[in-house]
């Protein structure tokens, strides 16, 4: 078993995707052992409750110096006993120990087909913004794995979405949820698990 | 009828699925009038003769002063009453004449989903090159209005292409061709077509 911590700050939309994932089979050998929010109001920890999945709270007003919060948090994935990480809307920066301590076992989704609309700057619904700016007509999803350099790790999967006339960014970015990121994500995890499994 | 000028300076494959949209009727009432290569063995150059297209040669050669160079294109193009140019696998530059003289009615298909793998020295197989290099999944083709800027103009088409395993540059740019290129193109210059009819 790959025991799976899934970094959260918001709804949980993709946690509930990967929860459904693996309620149907669909993680290989990945089991979600932990929710680790940096907002205490995240609905996702509702969910991961409802799931009788163990949570905790991070948040920069309990620990406002990023060096802390990196080894508080390395601390609380080590006493979970996690082997893999899956950053799911999480919007906190991951430190260099937790980087060294999970080499290639860290994922993130990005709501957009890297390297395009990507880096600084480009989060949440700023990311769709941009791309209606652009007057893109394709846009994406891009499951890729984290190293120092923000969305800078090897790509793992992308999916491509169509940008639709009318679209707002709102639109779009429920659009790229429901056809590329809640698909892109636990397939990801599924594909990294079964790897981090094979070299156990 | 709206008359297309088509500058090409290869094989001119991009050409051929122009050609073949207006034998299918795939161009509305854009026709192809005239067919200019920046390299007088472009093969481009047969196509468009076997068609019955005539065909102008401009090479860097013939003349190295890109301002002069600029005016001379414009003067071939007003010579043949051209209302529309379309650049399919053009690798030169439009210089700020024909630009002023064409506004909005200069369309380009550049190899990659823009903003992605576009700008200076992403032309051909270099931009196949980068996006295997980057290890991307989803790349494709966009159709878009030329302006001043590199690739910056104004996006009418774009159509995501996968990148599969074991992708050689070449192989890539066959299917981009085959799966974006070659469709968006004729479906881009019928867009303006219309548009340039509509406003006659």
């Amino acid at each position: 078993m790959v025991r799976i911590a899934v970094l959260v700050s918001g709804g949980g939309t993709n946690l509930q995707a990967l929860l459904d994932a693996q309620d149907a089979g669909g993680l290989g050998p990945g089991r979600i052992a932990l929710v680790v929010s940096n907002r205490k109001a995240a609905y996702a920890l509702t969910r991961a409750a409802e799931h009788g999945v163990a949570t905790a709270v991070l948040s920069k007003v309990m620990q406002p110096d990023p060096v802390l919060y990196d080894e508080a948090l390395l601390r609380i994935l080590q006493e979970n006993e996690i082997d893999l990480i899956a950053l799911a809307g999480f919007l906190g920066i991951v430190g260099e120990k937790v980087l060294a301590a999970y080499p290639g076992r860290i994922l993130n989704i990005h709501p957009a087909l890297i390297p395009a609309f990507c880096g600084k700057g480009f989060y949440g619904l700023h990311v769709h913004e941009a791309v209606l700016a652009r007057g893109c007509k394709v846009t994406g999803a891009t499951a890729h794995l984290v190293t120092a350099g923000v969305d800078e790790g090897p790509i793992l999967l992308q999916k491509a979405v169509d940008v639709l006339p009318g679209d707002t960014p709102e639109i779009l970015q429920r659009r790229v949820m429901e056809q590329a990121e809640w698909l892109l994500l636990p397939r990801a995890v599924r594909m990294l698990s079964e790897q981090v499994e094979g070299e156990k």
